[in-house]
């Protein structure tokens, strides 16, 4: 493995000024298509598009895929279609290529699906292309092994030479009968232990775990992960095998699924990189801020019905954000339990009602303990008795709240079908701060006005 | 594939209960390890014992591995120590043996040892509990087929065939000197694309990607993440094979370092499910509540100080969660870009300055535009053109102050070895709430007292 140290990049520079063609295809050589996407970084486009021109078709392909979306239009807006087509798309295995038509617009798509010379690989691009993106369709490639369950070992080894050479790894065999229905797998070591054997189906792992073409993403993700496999079957409605998903591209959904939760959680309402410009990260930022600010302002219209307790009470307004602040800590707390049970599959469909009463529990005690010490340091240190009540009363009332609204709202967003992540950060901030205060005016202005 | 329903559920529970042990067979045959654990979830602890004493070593060690740590524990429990280690511990992987034996006492894992038979995974699993568990070396299992690059394809095949025997899949033969050093990877289509090579080296592919047994985890999943691969070889100090590191451990890993952010960044603080008793969630979520809390009566503290202008201008008091909450809301956002760009290595050492300075940037324009909004409201609305000054000057330094903050402290914890994502959620909602909550008296006190 090669380090992309400084002096290594200056070299390589150097070697793309010098032109010297021989060199530098030495060096591409030694580096694997997600190193070179990285040194993309360091050279100008031009240092780029020459060294893109020196690479073999499929290494291009490669490291066109490992460039980030935005890199990767810039190197193709520079490339006509034509050479798009017969270097890249023409090299890719299908699920990346789809990717890749996906990015571009519908006229750029056509011109290059009529430059690509192997009809076949055409021909898989435009039948996945129908898929919709966020189904196991819109992910599986077509490369892959297949032979039927009545072959004999020989006869298999002999197709898999035919099938195996413009592949880059595999990893399963498929089976399938006569209709071409998926009737099993075939580990690659059965190759070796069983060399000779009459038909393949007395050998190979009979009922593969498969996923429909219409599954979502998630039911994908859920299933390669739940029986560790690295690479899935995909199967049509009569059970056809279509396609695979390999574990790769689920690894990266699954990253990509993470990362927008966690985002979601953050008030930042879309994919938004540290690499971004200002204009994209402002855009992605400003949205949860303002609608926090008209919380803000709304807050302030409740407390200025209480304009005149403050002027008679000012120790009414030091508690304000000690109730505001607990309600949204207790809230997000509870809504990202929910979320995340949701996620990973631990809180099930029939376990609301035992989730809710459980989060009670939790809460009551919260609730307890932190009313009762704001009690007791009130009690000694604030000298007046009708605030230290309400705080405590509206702390207590703000907890038990928040906590039951924090696991209701992703749960009832869960059952309507969207996505619970939602519920999360901002908004549960927001809302608890809201009630809060009004929870706590209305008991303070009683029992302190 | 077969669906877990109530009806089949029922049905299990009937032949459990007829001890019909032929027909329990017949369908714990059927059934994937990850669906009997399941199952077992359903199941009494009877139960539970009945089924797994009726399973052969190897599926009853899966089973076993894909059960949660406290159901492990429960069934452990119940079985000898002679039994355990004969019936599971022999018969799994060894870095499933060995994550096993690290949630046991010292004295359960020595008596399990020694009553293990195979005296080569016995060794191995003692060697592999000499590493730290958050290395490569504590991740990696040594079941792997290692064949020597001098040899030819027949012998290669050969020595395979006596390896994979006990091998469950396999998707790398990994390829060394005659110093057991790693030198290259052969890829299992090579067994039937180049049947009769001399001498394997000349067809393996060379320089294979490889990691220390001493790299830690973060670097394991993102070079397995970088390279697309599943699984890898992993070396010791002077280059000799000694492991091998598969895709599904470590995407049990990335999903783990997912849940912990998440949770960092929702103010629970440690590992908690759903499913977790009462008592473990409230233990998870009171710290973040107390240190909230007393955040909350400093502010009441630093409030208390400004107690006379609130009595002559009770306008002041309106806008304390407006400003808290966006101070939090900006924090938060700072704060979770920063986490998430060093998490997934968008966000390198060398780039600190710039990303402060962007953020800025961000900042500056997030801040006029709120601080305008509000302004023009108040101005319009309140009445008071000094409070609606201080509030808009207070907003800009607020929004402007977090948003640094928020991007400073997780960079500092990075720099410090601290995980960075500590800094996220309450902490960052609570410093800001403070801080906001002094800019503001400060600001209001000397234009509006």
């Amino acid at each position: 493995m090669i380090e992309l140290t400084k002096e290594y990049i200056e070299n390589l520079k150097g070697i793309i000024s010098e032109k010297d063609d021989a060199k530098i295809k030495e060096t591409l050589d030694e580096l694997y298509p997600a190193d070179i996407a990285e040194l993309y970084q360091e050279l100008n486009l031009q240092e780029a598009i020459y060294l893109y021109l020196l690479m073999d078709g499929e290494k291009a392909a490669d490291v066109l895929m490992e460039l980030d979306e935005e890199d990767r239009h810039k190197l193709l807006k520079e490339l006509p279609n034509e050479l798009i087509a017969k270097r890249f798309v023409d090299n890719m295995e299908t699920d990346d290529a789809v990717d890749l038509m996906r990015e571009l617009d519908e006229d750029t798509q056509e011109e290059i699906l009529s430059h690509i010379e192997d009809v076949e690989q055409a021909g898989d691009i435009v039948d996945l292309l129908k898929y919709d993106e966020d189904t196991a369709g819109g992910l599986m490639g077509t490369e892959m092994i297949v032979v039927n369950e009545n072959w004999s070992m020989p006869k298999c080894i002999d197709e898999m030479r035919k099938q195996a050479e413009d592949m880059d790894e595999i990893y399963y065999v498929y089976v399938v009968d006569d209709d071409e229905r998926l009737r099993g797998v075939l580990q690659l070591q059965k190759l070796i232990t069983n060399p000779s054997v009459s038909k393949i189906k007395h050998v190979m792992k009979k009922d593969p775990i498969s996923v429909r073409d219409s599954d979502s993403i998630e039911e994908v993700t859920e299933t390669i992960e739940k029986y560790d496999l690295v690479a899935l079957p995909v199967v049509d409605s009569i059970g056809r095998l279509v396609g695979r998903i390999t574990i790769d591209d689920v690894m990266d959904e699954v990253r990509e699924q993470h990362e927008r939760d966690y985002q979601l959680a953050s008030g930042i309402s879309q994919d938004v990189e540290t690499s971004d410009n200002v204009f994209t990260q402002t855009a992605a930022r400003l949205p949860w801020l303002l609608i926090g600010m008209i919380g803000g302002i709304g807050n302030s219209l409740i407390l200025g019905n209480f304009e005149g307790n403050f002027a008679v009470n000012p120790k009414m307004a030091l508690f304000i954000p000690l109730i505001g602040g607990t309600g949204g800590n207790v809230g997000i707390q509870s809504s990202a339990i929910v979320v995340q049970g949701l996620a990973n599959n631990s809180l099930k469909e029939g376990n609301i009602v035992p989730q809710i009463l459980k989060e009670a529990v939790v809460s009551l005690i919260n609730a307890s303990i932190i009313s009762l010490v704001v009690f007791i340091y009130n009690f000694f240190m604030l000298g007046d008795r009708a605030i230290t009540a309400s705080v405590s009363l509206s702390l207590f009332a703000v907890v038990m709240f928040a906590s039951i609204f924090g696991t209701l709202v992703p749960m009832t967003l869960d059952k309507l079908k969207i996505d619970p992540a939602l519920a999360t950060g901002p908004f549960i901030t927001i809302t608890n701060d809201i009630i809060g205060m009004m929870i706590y005016m209305f008991i303070s202005s009683t029992l302190a006005g």
